[in-house]
């Protein structure tokens, strides 16, 4: 990572984990348990991407990334609420996250479902909150919480997960170009769906026009891609201990881009889209650097 | 059931219903099952009491109940996707709810996950949306957001299931009074709560003074618990074909009001509470009938 890009994410994440430990703080009135578990997965040692493309899409739309703290906060929230629920034995049944045990194997499923329940409901009381906070008229702060939902819902990442769920199902059993389709389906509403939606919720913030809004989308819809083609090429090249499971995709004998394409072609077409993700980035010239810095730095991370 | 209250919730109902029908239709681009799996329960005889008092105490503020129809339709999602996750093997295990199957029974566990997770996203969505079309500005917007994320979330809905999970572990072994206070935090949390943001939602969409929301606050947190009771009670006493379960509470040994102050104080409590309920509507005056006869319908219902 360079070190802008470093600087940037240390400081976004340090800010927006002040944000959740506010948020999330005990409160007496409150079952224990729940907050307990939210805290867990939350503070499980994420990178807070999600928060830094808000934070970065911010700036890019001239707005200041100490002011969607919170919006970053909340797509940190959906984003953990989906790997726990993700992680549950009727869905991927993973053991670790990270290298720590999952939350059902620490709290038992029914609190771990509950936790992700409590997560997704604080991300859109607190988005909400930001809006207000930002100035954001009546018209814009349904907008914002529009594009999260979109982005977190059945025509985004539920959806994704629920066409996951649904491939199972034509296992090794479909002709290659519609794998590809169904493929490319999933990893744009399990993965891209959310990143595109952190960077529009930064650009409605900050009060970005529509121009600034489709280019952020065309750049997340690039990286996200490229975000899960890497993830699978790690699943099989990748440091095991790094990773923190035991390349459970093989295992699993799941649709790939590298059980469908080969190591090679995956590798090309992650870096075709880094080249996509970087030419979308136009509009903004030089305040779009730490943006340009993040698609590379997505295909080449260690986890 | 008066003819007054059942022309308003058959009206409120049939209504909602169709708003549930547009903003469930199927669109070809997502997959077909988990739309399905929302539209199985949100369509599985429920009496759709939560829009009934958005629209209710939409009209005690002055407001039209066709103004409300969108949130009263969130509160309906909020609720159903609870019931969804309730039922689930790993929390309550239910396999029949109103007589049908349950989500998981039919879609698996993985799928009713996902749909609840889906509702209760798409929920968020559709509530922002009915704040902007009914004008309201970015504050009132953002409170109607966290009214409806405290009664669902950890402060309420969710930490009443929690505090319900954790009650287990005492089960018999708490002194009587312990064991009360335990109870009704439980039932005001998880019943109460979501009913009273319900109310607290049609004030706000119908710009309701602080005085009103006060008092609609009361009100749901009466019926709220004298609903529970009456449901302990059911569980005990009720034609077990019509509700659908086979005394589930019993089998289960489960903390009731009936289990710690048997039949006829629990009856007293009910009661007691009902007229708690007719006291708080006093500032509405004649506006506020609907909400009188629901107050007595509630625990008289069969179901």
């Amino acid at each position: 990572m360079t070190s802008l890009l470093n600087r940037f994410m240390e400081g976004t994440s340090r800010r927006v984990d002040a944000v959740l430990n506010r948020l999330l703080k005990s409160k007496p009135e409150e079952p224990a348990e729940i907050r307990k578990a939210m805290r867990y997965s939350l503070f499980a040692g994420g990178k807070r991407l999600r928060p830094s493309l808000v934070a970065a899409a911010a700036e890019c739309c001239g707005g200041k990334a100490g002011r969607v703290l919170k919006t970053g906060a909340a797509l940190e929230m959906i984003h953990t609420y989906s790997l726990i629920h993700d992680d549950l034995p009727a869905m991927d049944d993973d053991d670790l996250r990270r290298g720590k045990p999952t939350s059902h194997k620490v709290f038992g499923e029914a609190l771990a479902i509950l936790a992700g329940d409590g997560l997704l409901t604080l991300a859109f009381e607190t988005a909400a909150a930001n809006a207000r906070d930002c100035g954001l008229d009546g018209r814009a702060s349904a907008e914002l919480v529009k594009v999260i939902a979109v982005g977190a819902g059945t025509s985004g990442m539920v959806g994704g997960q629920a066409a996951d769920l649904g491939a199972e199902k034509w296992r090794g059993r479909l002709p290659r170009a519609r794998a590809g389709r169904l493929l490319e389906y999933i990893h744009l509403h399990k993965t891209a769906s959310l990143i595109i939606a952190s960077l529009e919720a930064g650009a409605i913030l900050a009060g970005g026009t529509a121009a600034h809004r489709r280019a952020l989308r065309a750049y997340g819809r690039a990286i996200g891609l490229s975000f899960q083609i890497a993830d699978d090429i790690l699943d099989v090249v990748g440091d095991k201990k790094k990773l923190g499971k035991k390349g459970s995709d093989a295992a699993n004998q799941k649709l790939t881009y590298v059980s469908l394409y080969g190591l090679s072609r995956a590798s090309a077409e992650a870096a075709a889209l880094t080249r996509k993700a970087h030419r979308a980035l136009a509009p903004f010239g030089r305040r779009a650097a730490v943006l340009h810095e993040l698609a590379d730095y997505i295909v080449t991370r260690d986890r």
